[in-house]
């Protein structure tokens, strides 16, 4: 055993841990719960996990120079004390919270539908001639008022005493009305504005995001978002499962809830000066692998045929058994699977784009690094997903990140000169590139004629380097121009692995039409969500063949659609049946086992289709 | 301020705290939630708060001697180093735990009534043809079996996935089966044993006391006592409503719950070899002070005009609500009060007599700090409480104690030589005197004609000592012949302290009977319960005229009826129900506005009675 000090370069504390020599540091450090970013999960190809060492001796296959290396690369021979830089601790900070559109809270405002009221009551005061206990008191008054039975929570039963005599028996008392019943959540004094709250969060195996509003009126109080703070546990759901078999469902459940959920419940809370125990009602939109680890349910069946998750249909908990820190009482509704690989997060994704309750046909794409296509309308709904890989998100690309500051999200190159324009997230020199920025790249590289069909780089110029082989890349931003002191640029590595990304979209809503003996002449609308989805360039996306040759204007970017449905349920009883029932009439649909769905991939992984005329002719 | 530091004569190391020289030592060992004795809760009667002083200086009414003072009259002047004997913080161990006869063993057998039960089950395993999630596999299993809908535990929804692989879909379903819903609580693999358990909890003013039982078979596994720690907080329900006020609900909770009923749990399950998840539902029979103290509900308006609780009728919450650690979703039944000052520990006591389903009439006697009386058959029940003060538990007795190791709780008294004989709880030689013994030590100098009806001491003897002013003390123990090296005796002022406290019983019981234009008369069984009432001699109760003057035979102990009631509670649905109407049924009449009561008290402050006719005339 030897011992490893971690420094941080944040201000945090250093922290000593034993070690064993045969573990990877990066082992070492998830095992004791240090964060640091590793979006492979220590296949040693995204570079996240750089340490720096500044003691002692370790073996690596990873010498980076200056005494850095790869924490997953690399054993340590002796004592040693490394630095870990922010760019590997902060990988959860920095993403941008999307503000909601006047529509949208527009929108918002017409759900309401979950019975909770505040009852404004006078009670009569007990003598020794009037001696009900204090709960039947209140239920009596309560049953007289709304003509329904009273229900208590243990919160309210035990503050009811102390704020009946403290407001001289006049009170406001919070609570749902429902089949009869009304359940007392608080009791407040009477006068007072006294906003009940529904928290709806979206929680994506990257990004959690978390919507605070008003229960009765729809009215948005706040919204947060941040990193997933599992990602030190990898960047996909397989590894995440396999991180949850190796160190237990507490620690990745705690990840999500204590190091993540808790802190945007904070944030929204201040921001809309709310108490936390107001939180009456809460909604999750997940998808199977993340609902299953966010309840710290055995996920491992997900992973491992014949692919079983736990539960399908809707779920409702509350918040006292999973220790979120709101009402212990508000009901956690968790939003239904269709499949291991459609979850929660596409029902309320297509709950919210409306196709379940149109005539025309349409289709639901979601873009990320799992891709789930719905199509249908309100006679019927068939599922797929496609594994697109992190490609979307910045995995897997050389210079590529998630869409936080510092990004480069959009990008148009001058067909003469071949320079670039770009636009940075937040503004300043660029640290990389996230997905809708790769995605303008490939094209506009494809469409000035600088790569073909195939990736490969077919002219030359100040901005096109070559390496020993003849490969080409192509520089966004040369060392001195990016805020990181290296070189920003896309390879042709990248450039393949975001075409098998795009191939594996566009097979999948191809074989999903064949399977039901259409094409994408039927398609009326299509509608685009996910992280990505919600600032590409459709033109591009139809460009390199990843999304269907249509109009444009048959588009429809819905942003965060999970987010979206995740608020009905959280505002509205009626919402939460829809979703319930669209669920159970959506079909999944096993792309691996529908004959033609490997073809239409190995055709789809050009630029943009092998079958060029699909979209428009060759250039 | 001021530096205390507390030694203790125990192995526990010592603690530092700041104070105010305002402040005595035991309010800041209170506040400090450092255990120090004080039934009479600080009013420097008790002088069980008997600390020594090492170093400093100190303030004090009580300077004893040998450095030793009374922390509740004691402030510091200076830093000051103090040493807490065994005597000031062991208050609550040593309770003696009283084995169940057969017949109550049983008697426990008859009751399981709870629609609890293990089912076994084989499932179909998931394939690929086959893709039901887990829980909609195992509720159309279990629905096939009982036809009843599933509802699962959180706890047994997180287990699920892991024990049906774990076990090949072969397990067995421990659950509970009610009104068509089948609760599932735990799953575990099928062929072995699978106990679910049932506890009941006593929780005395004084004493708690838990016992575990098998759900389906009523069999008893387990039981155990011990003091209740908020004792330190005072010994009788008002100062401890006071301190609730001063310290927070937490507190008190906290001593209860934490301090004393998890220490309970451990040692049931401990000695039954049982897994406390194990446990499903549990009950609680409690004073309405306890209970409310129990659940952290604001207790003040017990203690104040109108004397209103928060509830009277049977509460039922969960485990996790309360933090008890047993399985999370185990329903805790809390048993129904009748008024502030009888309580679920009554209801459950007359429950457990019988009383309330028999034609004849009958007396139901409750003996503990207070004293309630319970009078009537199954067509009526009246009850009232009386003060009776701390008396009977040996408290504002000069050489007092609880019924715990060294109490002296049988005596007789020779007649001619005046000399006593006595038998030791724990044997050995004595360490004071328990209220059975005191009964029988004032019954037999009154008898012998050692004291006359007024409690003087009128017979000179070996025995009798006289202060300066002639006031005689009878000696049971000389300093040489006990335990602690002082003299154990009774002093004329406990004479009268106990004759105050029999005398508000026997008023009680008067009162009550004329009320409803009765008399003894009518009474065809006393049923005698409560901590001091099942190791009493009837006989000398009668003698000194606390109870009724009727044959020995008419009179049966029942022990601690509170705990039989919460037994049945715990195990029977149908006794939850009778338990819940019986209190419905119950009328409580408050004895300080019935005209005659104080006549009678003050008629029955004599041995036996100012109308020495009613208990056979004049001896």
């Amino acid at each position: 055993m030897v011992k490893i000090t971690f420094c941080f370069e944040s201000e945090a504390p250093s922290i000593c841990v034993m070690a064993a020599t045969n573990e990877n540091i990066l082992q070492t450090a998830r095992r004791e719960n240090i964060a640091i970013d590793a979006p492979c999960s220590g296949n040693g190809t995204c570079g996240k996990c750089r340490i720096r060492l500044l003691s002692g001796k370790v073996e690596s296959t990873s010498d980076l120079e200056d005494g850095w290396y790869l924490a997953c690369q690399t054993k340590p021979l002796s004592d040693i004390e490394i630095l870990v830089p922010n760019t590997a601790t902060a990988f959860h900070t920095g993403i941008r919270t999307a503000e909601l559109t006047q529509a949208e809270r527009a929108q918002l405002k017409t759900l309401p539908n979950s019975g909770f009221e505040a009852v404004s009551l006078k009670l009569c005061e007990p003598s020794l001639d009037d001696t009900l206990p204090d709960n039947e008191r209140l239920a009596a008054a309560i049953e007289k008022k709304t003509g329904c039975k009273t229900v208590f929570t243990f919160h309210a039963f035990k503050r009811m005493a102390w704020i009946l005599r403290e407001e001289d028996f006049s009170i406001q008392v919070l609570g749902e009305r429902k089949n009869g019943i009304f359940t007392v959540y608080d009791l407040v004094p009477s006068g007072i504005s006294a906003p009940m709250c529904a928290l709806a969060v979206d929680i994506g195996t990257t990004t959690v995001c978390a919507v605070l509003t008003e229960l009765t009126s729809g009215t948005l109080l706040a919204k947060a978002t941040c990193g997933n703070a599992q990602l030190r546990y990898g960047a996909d759901v397989i590894n995440r499962i396999i991180e949850q078999s190796k160190l237990g469902a507490e620690r990745l459940q705690k990840a999500v809830l204590e190091e993540t959920l808790f802190d945007l419940i904070e944030a929204v809370c201040k921001d809309a000066k709310i108490n936390k125990s107001r939180i009456f009602r809460m909604s999750v939109a997940a998808n199977t692998t993340m609902n299953h680890l966010f309840l710290g349910l055995f996920a491992d069946p997900i992973r491992m045929e014949p692919y079983i998750p736990s539960f399908f249909r809707t779920q409702s908990f509350c918040a006292k058994e999973l220790s979120i820190p709101i009402h212990p009482d508000a009901q956690i509704l968790i939003s239904p699977n269709i499949g291991s690989y459609v979850g929660g997060d596409i029902t309320c994704g297509v709950y919210a784009s409306g196709l379940w309750k149109n005539d025309e046909l349409s289709l639901f794409v979601d873009l990320g690094t799992n891709g789930e296509i719905v199509f249908g309308n309100r006679e019927f709904t068939v599922a797929c997903a496609c594994s697109a890989g992190p490609a979307f998100e910045g995995g897997d690309i050389s210079c590529g990140m998630r869409a936080t500051d510092g990004a480069i999200d959009r990008c148009s190159i001058n067909k003469d000169t071949m320079l670039p324009t770009f636009s940075v997230l937040g503004g300043g020199k660029p640290v990389g590139i996230c997905g809708s920025g790769i995605l303008d790249v490939i094209s506009e590289l494809f469409t000035c004629g600088i790569i073909n069909a195939k990736g490969d780089f077919v002219r030359e110029g100040s901005r096109i380097v070559r390496d020993q082989y003849g490969t080409g890349r192509y520089v966004l931003a040369f060392a001195e121009e990016s805020a990181t002191d290296s070189e920003i640029s896309i390879t042709h590595v990248d450039i393949d692995n975001f075409i098998r990304a795009k191939g594996a979209v566009y097979s999948a809503i191809d074989t999903l039409l064949s399977a039901m003996d259409m094409d994408e002449s039927v398609l009326q609308t299509v509608y685009v969500a996910g992280g990505i989805g919600s600032s590409i360039s459709i033109k591009n996306a139809i460009a390199i063949g990843m999304l269907p040759n249509l109009p444009v204007e048959n588009f429809r970017y819905i942003g965060n659609s999970a987010l979206s449905g995740a608020c009905a349920m959280a505002l509205s009883d009626k919402a939460v049946c829809e979703i319930d029932e669209l669920s159970q009439g959506m079909t999944y649909m096993e792309l691996s086992t529908q004959a033609g769905y490997m073809d239409s991939f190995v055709a789809a992984c050009f630029l943009p289709h092998t079958d060029a005329e699909r979209f428009g002719g060759a250039r």
